[in-house]
């Protein structure tokens, strides 16, 4: 199908480090629980998951954030778990607890069992949902896919959901590496085929959340994350497994190629990952587009680090908009000034991003404050 | 008061860097649930701040650990909380939600009213198992002292418990930064006094723990962390407010002196912190005799960024202890060769320890092993 033209390429442009017109700016988890229009969905659908689920529903919280604030891209509104959902784990979840699944992977022969989903079918919804809302955007902003990351993803599938101290996977990690290596494949497998499968249904750039890569020492992050994260970023340079168009309503599942991508045909990909920045020379190597950071880092070291290779996502502290509109607006320029000083003193390759999510107690005028801010900043 | 000579060294050597004969190990939390004995003073205590209020049953469970494993060092079992407690705000324990202030500072007429607390009086039982504790180990090993870092203990007098975001604290440091940094002073203060008093007390190795360091961004960690930290390691080696032994049972409270501190009376600062990393090369200029870090970076690049200056402590990924007593034992390996890998080829000013305290489902016998195989290990 086509899609209308995009008005605004803000986002695409610093992804591929053209110079900027506007600093583009969106932030994880825009479409959530601060928004009081948020709930009222959430309410009406009666439970997260039937709201992920339902394409109608995830497309009007993907565009929620959008009729609000100035924001130069929509991020699907989905969860990571939908890759192990799909596999057969059993998601659900527990309020005040989080994701749980009913059969998490404890074994050699759990792991032996897991297969790439069909995208067209398992995974149909997503795609709905992401064509869905290309259309609804109708050019307005790009609509950002994405997954969790291969380490991240199989953190919540060996303990069953979240974990303080990884105990399961970690003990896994030591006494049985092959069984977590296989896990780690198969997943990988099936976050390139769940990428392609976006791209295929309309969107425009993807982020892969590593959101655990940081709770590893650096060997075991090397070993058990980084490689998953570069066998993705290659995949989707490469081509491999580039399915055609769907059907306007995606009834049709793709017919695989193996032939490689024209540029042209090359979306945009953003690694973050919680705690990434000791890694970001090796990321930058990875062939993805962006590196998303934390807080942790200045941007003016992650700039000078990555030497203008990579573009860089992120990285105001959340809680800083616990504080005042003044005060998000000194950090936010404290925040592009730090971007400029490590390069060439311009805002090119940026995405203004938080170094992680909003949080349901946040105030949306505040987030309107950091918004506006940075697009009051002039552009060097 | 006099106490029994000191039988082994090995901490005291690494802390001043001199070549090691045996790599000294002690693990954060090493007195704590993951023992049964601890588990069954604890019930016979009734409550955790019963037995961390008697002295005789806070020395108890400080030597547990040290009947069961080969360690070369003690260290006090108490909480970090004790300081703002005894400045007036009312510690309290809610079983499985960690600690608790029933007055949290939120004002600037909160924290006017703060003050250095008597550490004779309030914090008297703290000194009192400080010596008790240094009398029952009978030189056997060293006895380590310690205390929350400013900003640390401020998150828990501000948050008023535990806290998943620091949105408070952060609120604070955004809109009020002044009344922030008069809490970080006089806070800083009464850790000053606190070390001093455990010194003298018969602590002989001091450590400051930075638990919550590494929520912050670089900018805000440099201004409301680090200088406190650095403020501390100069105050311990400058020498000010020494006071004279106390009587034997720390009935009298010390004359104050402001006379400086010779060499020989100066006892060694661990600065630990999670989240540190990035600082390394600040932390080793700031006075202390060694830093402690986390799993998050490797030895060989901790000990490089250093060159020497300051020993260094940790650093195994306390999740190591689910895994089999192979695994860890080759994990210790590693570390070790890590950390040698990073300078001269010895093992010279390392304190091995674990990036992060030992949790209550460890099996004892892996900490065994753990201990073991440090000592197992040749020291070149």
């Amino acid at each position: 199908m086509t899609f209308a033209g995009l008005r605004n390429d803000a986002l695409l442009r610093a992804l591929r480090r053209e110079p900027a017109t506007r600093t583009p700016v969106w932030l994880m988890r825009q479409a959530g629980r601060y928004l009081p229009e948020y709930r009222a969905t959430r309410a009406r659908a009666g439970s997260f998951l039937t709201m992920a689920k339902t394409p109608e529903l995830a497309c009007e919280v993907t565009l929620q954030p959008l009729a609000r604030f100035d924001l130069d891209a929509a991020i699907l509104f989905s969860d990571i778990l939908t890759v192990p959902d799909a596999m057969g784990l059993g998601l659900y979840f527990v309020e005040g607890e989080g994701p749980k699944f009913q059969r998490p992977v404890r074994s050699a022969a759990d792991v032996a069992k897991l297969a790439v989903p069909d995208m067209g079918r398992e995974l149909r919804y997503v795609m709905d949902a992401v064509a869905l809302c290309r259309r609804e955007l109708s050019g307005r902003v790009p609509l950002i896919g994405f997954s969790g990351s291969p380490w991240t993803l199989a953190c919540y599938m060996i303990e069953g959901g979240g974990s303080d101290n990884f105990s399961i996977i970690k003990a896994m990690m030591l006494d049985d590496p092959a069984t977590l290596h296989r896990l780690l494949d198969v997943v990988t497998d099936a976050v390139i085929a769940y990428l392609w499968a976006q791209r295929d249904a309309g969107a425009q750039a993807l982020q892969v959340f590593d959101t655990w890569g940081g709770v590893l020492a650096p060997h075991h992050y090397r070993e058990f994350s980084l490689p998953y994260l570069t066998r993705i970023a290659e995949a989707l340079r490469a081509g491999r497994q580039k399915t055609e168009d769907r059907g306007q309503n995606g009834e049709q599942p793709g017919n695989l190629q193996q032939e490689p991508l024209h540029d042209a045909e090359h979306i945009p990909l953003i690694l973050f990952g919680k705690g990434n920045a000791p890694y970001l020379e090796e990321l930058a190597a990875s062939g993805a587009d962006a590196i998303g950071v934390d807080w942790l880092v200045s941007l003016e070291d992650a700039r000078r680090r990555t030497q203008g290779r990579v573009g860089l996502q992120g990285n105001l502290d959340p809680a800083v908009l616990y504080g005042s509109p003044a005060a998000i607006g000194a950090e936010v320029r404290r925040t592009l000034a730090d971007y400029a000083r490590g390069g060439d003193g311009s805002l090119t390759g940026l995405v203004f991003n938080l170094g992680h999510g909003l949080s349901p107690d946040m105030d949306p005028e505040h987030v309107r404050a950091l918004v506006d801010a940075v697009h009051a900043h002039p552009q060097a």
